[in-house]
């Protein structure tokens, strides 16, 4: 009997914290739907921690709930028209992740023009040591970058590109205010006015293959794709087509339809630097996503303004 | 038959200029040594890429030598002193190879504390679509970074740092102009102030284990060092012993003590990440370090002012 359901796998941190307040920590939606009636009956504020939907169908098995608190910025697995009608808010953990998930994106560009990976392993195998060469690379500073969604996390990206002496583009919905980067109103003509692209877009049916066949066309075999937002924003079997056939030079990845089961294509890859999904995986920011978490449901329950409302 | 002497291992764009100045190259100071009298005595430049001591004996092979072109912004293979009693020139390629060089201490860094290469793996090996999870890793934003030596390389990779909203340290022979960074007289107390050490120092005897094991120890458990300047900066064994034992959090190395000849201790280690001594090792790069070593001998031979003279 809890007011509070969190749902997900969650950090030892974050189930003490969590059952501090009185929740109920659970593992899945499904182990959700298996709870008895009344128990169901008590929820008001989920704690949600997971990329399964959720949906119209589950919010009416919890007749009083009142809040969502999804853990992570992305909140595409929650059907907010359907939180809406049913007169439920929805959070989310913004801003707290955006430094890391910027780090990512410009490591996982360096790490593949440098051939960094390559590089460790020239070292460790003792191809090095033996007399072998390590092959000329391309330099990255001073190239031509262009993020595609300049919200909060691509503006973190294009200010650390930036120091990189590189060339501005971006490609957002509409023109935003920066120190004279350059905008693209059509995400292909930003494709083909750079040398890499980072994807920074918001997930869901909206962006959904946004990075198009030819958005990655326009890329160009000297181009590199960076992808840390979802794996839904680009068109995956244009992309393993391209980097298979060269169309594309290469790619940086941290997100993949139906992650984790990732397309054993990727495996194959030499010019792909491949990310479990930790474009927010460190011990402090993940810390500083379930406090907010927390601090929403807490909010909800007392009462009082949601720290970072969504609806 | 030439007045200039072109030694070491170049690519074919560089061997096809040197060529077109009537260069003669060679592989190494051995098939120097192996010249008859009369070519040495012909050459007047020599072009040299190496890491081969190249002292007085070496000049006094070759006695109408009057410059020495090295490839490479370090010059510690080339005695200096001895270059000056022998009335030699001498000439680097600085500057061209900086970005490059600050691009790879960054992404060294951020490899390491993301674990990039065991994330990589993890996706490769299928561990992830397995169901495994990837620990959580350190936030690099926002963290203490210090700079060992602040000359034109150091200060790109402060700048690249300062974008990661970082709290900026350095240590120099003196105090430089920067945007408010801490100056730390000693390299000790540089080590004890912050998170992350990248080792910028120039080669040579006098900066020998200049990062000894009192400041691997200052820099403590949490610490990372990242060197891309010489192997000879560092008191390996100490740096050794410190990563082995935990002592030291982690490190990013470019440069060895012997390399390629390295340190089988080190591919054993994970909390490391090794490259093949590559900091300029781009094709922009190392295109431009040859144009510069061959305008330098151009330039002596005709008896105007040298480019990058370092003597």
């Amino acid at each position: 009997m809890s007011e509070i359901l969190a749902i997900g796998s969650y950090t030892e941190t974050d189930m003490a914290g969590l059952r501090e307040m009185g929740a109920r920590v659970i593992a899945s939606l499904d182990a959700m739907r298996d709870l008895p009636e009344a128990e169901r009956g008590d929820v008001r504020a989920v704690a949600y921690k997971g990329h399964h939907p959720f949906g119209a169908e589950e919010m009416a098995l919890l007749p009083a709930l009142g809040v969502i608190a999804n853990y992570g910025v992305g909140y595409d697995a929650i059907d907010v028209g359907a939180a809406d009608a049913a007169g439920v808010r929805v959070t989310n953990t913004p801003d707290v992740l955006n430094d890391d998930v910027a780090d990512l994106a410009v490591a996982m560009l360096l790490m593949q023009q440098r051939r960094m990976r390559q590089g460790d392993a020239h070292v460790r195998s003792g191809a090095w040591a033996g007399g072998e060469s390590f092959a000329l690379n391309r330099k990255v500073s001073g190239r031509r970058a262009g993020v595609m969604g300049l919200g909060r996390i691509g503006r973190d990206i294009a200010d650390r590109l930036a120091a990189f002496k590189m060339e501005m583009h971006y490609h957002s919905r509409s023109e935003k205010q920066t120190p004279g980067w350059r905008y693209h109103a059509d995400p292909v003509d930003l494709a083909a006015s750079v040398d890499y692209l980072v994807v920074a877009l918001v997930g869901g049916p909206e962006t959904e293959n946004y990075v198009s066949r030819e958005v990655i066309e326009a890329l160009g075999p000297e181009g590199v794709l960076i992808n840390i937002s979802r794996g839904s924003t680009v068109d995956e079997a244009a992309l393993l087509e391209a980097l298979e056939t060269g169309r594309l030079g290469g790619a940086g990845l941290d997100v993949f339809n139906g992650e984790p089961k990732v397309d054993p294509r990727f495996h194959a890859l030499d010019n792909v630097v491949l990310q479990p999904h930790q474009g927010s995986g460190t011990q402090e920011t993940r810390a500083a996503m379930g406090q907010l978490q927390r601090d929403n449901v807490a909010a909800f329950l007392a009462g009082k303004a949601l720290p970072t409302p969504v609806n």
